[in-house]
């Protein structure tokens, strides 16, 4: 139907299935050993006991878990959530609410929503999460980059774009284990970039997924916890913590943006699915959450320094890396001018895949040296054999 | 924070909190009768194999239930409801896909999202469900109202709106059972508005959340059966024939739309929860739910039959009603120059709600003197003793 193509909204136009599209579709498939994905450990998943949780539920509050809930969500939930982030965060004001979320994705979308005007300007970092890229392209925002150095957003040239851009509205960053870097923001620049945005009017959009997810003690502030003055949209979730399907994340803003946030969910899902946020509720109450979470960080930080020892040992020379400390990702970079969605697809050849650089920029069309690598999905023997077959891949597109 | 009331984006200055949220308030609290929701009999909630299910599913496949999933929908459940819509609604052309979507209010959120511009014109009925008035309003949508006639759309002032007004791009519709008013519309209808559409370009956004809930075996055609040309996206959902609380629906339109609702619906909540998508999965395929649907059309035609009976009995002469033959609401009409908010309001105070006319109008400001009553969630006994009190409000605010 002819008419179709012209029917769709502007706001959509500048969104398109992805270049690479072939890439992760292999990832999927047996025998491939796939990089690319953000995916817990699923040997981690506490199966039985939520098995146990959801039977429970449904025979003990059938009703609740069943019939519709309220838009701001499960209300034992909320105060848990509301809980935990003053105790491990320092986060939440008097002014501040919180409003359960179906996956941080939907709080980083309806913050969007309820705040960007097409044309509206948006910092964000470079390299920076696609789906918060996506969400804020289908809202025809004017995106503007910084680049992540190792100790997070340049705040230079960001002090130089909002001078320079007065339309500038919003800034949004994962300040801890970035997405894909894995790099941190220190302490100062977090105190900086809220500054400036106080100063300037701006609101900052703070997504964290990871921030549990550390491999030592140091534990780095929210930005979040900073923000005396109601300026601040923190997202996080139980995707990463706990599991991705259940699809169940929160937002921890402004009571007059989350009261925002509210009618459009209203308007969006009406509510998360009950069930879920139950079940993250008595997960969180009938078993020692951080215990739990314990257990993720030692694995991950394993897999993490495994992953990093043996492409130490089997990529070019050329090829540098972040060293995380917490998180999903390690970024790489071939210091070159090679473009790594074709490095990507010679490397696919050998199934191996991961995420070129070019998908987490602002211009997706411009060539990346970069790519990001994924290291908690997968056990030693796969890394081990992955990392080898990649070294291999990398060395016969780039050399040594 | 001023700025912050300045930094809301201008499409989400139309939705305003609702002018009767008192009223609905009042509507979970001890000793009030609430005629205002729009939710099933919880007693015919599925408990128990819902429990098991879950546990199951929980048990033998953990990684499905907790991993991420694709956002197209569990392939099971997207496979289990195409062929039902092709069995029961003969719907399924070979231009048409199936996406499983967060409820039908996300289904609808996302078809307005992917093609509405601001100022682009969509025709709706009035009285019409607020939930997709509002997501209209959400983006900026020029709203344009036909009224409803016993038998569905009045298409003369339909054609008089598409012919003065070239802007209009959609046209929204619940043809059976429609919410607010119970009515559906007649085939010939069906037909006429389709081919209305089809000549003008128009898209039709066919909502039907009720169409299972016949009272009778007689069976009205979906406009999307009738659609040969790929210009109607429907949509449904789980929520009145299984679960409202689990937020399962699905959109069925031409491929290249349900393509744009996917890209969209990976940035706004990535996937549907994995685990109420296998539970609907499981539940249809493990159970009768034909048997189930069934238990509760009887239910529902009981209590419709019954409250209409204690209607006449208790309301003043000149309150007029619809007689629904499914669904789950009454329309009701003062007939006068009545405002059935302050109605409402009178009859709030005698521990009786129900939602007034006037939300659900394109023009909510506007005083309406019709009201809708829902006959779902209640036993014989509350009914009958909420329609005799409101009798008697009704009486007190308008006389005999």
């Amino acid at each position: 139907v002819v008419f179709l193509e012209y029917a769709i909204a502007n706001r959509m136009k500048t969104l398109k299935g992805s270049a690479i599209r072939e890439i992760f579709k292999m990832a999927g498939k047996p025998g491939v050993i796939s990089f690319a994905g953000g995916v817990p450990a699923p040997e981690l998943f506490p199966n039985e006991e939520l098995a146990q949780i959801s039977a429970d539920i449904l025979r003990k509050e059938p009703e609740l878990a069943l019939q519709y809930g309220i838009t701001e969500g499960y209300m034992p939930l909320r105060k848990a959530v509301k809980q935990r982030l003053l105790e491990k965060e320092n986060i939440g004001k008097d002014f501040d609410e919180t409003i359960i979320v179906s996956g941080a994705q939907q709080g980083i979308e309806h913050a969007i929503k309820i705040l960007i005007n097409p044309g509206d300007g948006v910092v964000v970092e470079q390299p920076s999460f696609i789906g918060t890229l996506n969400a804020l392209r289908s809202y025809e925002a004017d995106l503007y980059s910084v680049p992540v150095q190792e100790d997070g957003m340049d705040l230079d040239r960001l002090e130089d774009l909002i001078r320079k851009h007065p339309h500038i509205k919003m800034i949004y960053t994962i300040p801890t284990f970035q997405n894909p870097t894995g790099v941190s923001m220190s302490i100062e620049k977090r105190k900086t970039l809220y500054e400036l945005a106080c100063k300037n009017n701006l609101i900052i959009l703070e997504d964290n997924p990871y921030g549990e997810l550390s491999f030592d003690d140091e534990k780095l502030p929210t930005i979040k916890s900073l923000d005396t003055e109601g300026i601040v949209i923190y997202v996080g979730t139980f995707s990463k913590i706990l599991s991705p399907g259940l699809r169940v994340g929160y937002v921890c803003a402004h009571q007059d943006l989350v009261g925002r946030i509210t009618v459009n969910k209203q308007i969006s899902d009406v509510h998360t699915s009950m069930l879920p946020q139950m079940m993250a509720y008595e997960f969180m109450t009938r078993y020692p959450m951080d215990d739990y979470i314990q257990k993720m960080r030692a694995l991950y930080k394993h897999r993490c320094n495994f992953m990093i020892e043996k492409m130490d040992e089997h990529f070019p020379e050329r090829c540098s890396h972040t060293n995380p400390r917490g998180g999903l990702f390690i970024w790489c970079d071939l210091n070159g001018d090679f473009d790594t969605v074709e490095v990507a697809r010679e490397c696919a050849k050998d199934l191996v895949v991961f995420v070129p650089g070019s998908t987490f920029m602002v211009d997706m069309e411009k060539k990346s040296s970069g790519f990001r690598l994924n290291y908690s999905n997968m056990g030693d023997e796969a890394i081990e054999k992955g990392i080898r077959i990649l070294g291999r891949s990398l060395t016969k597109c780039i050399g040594k």
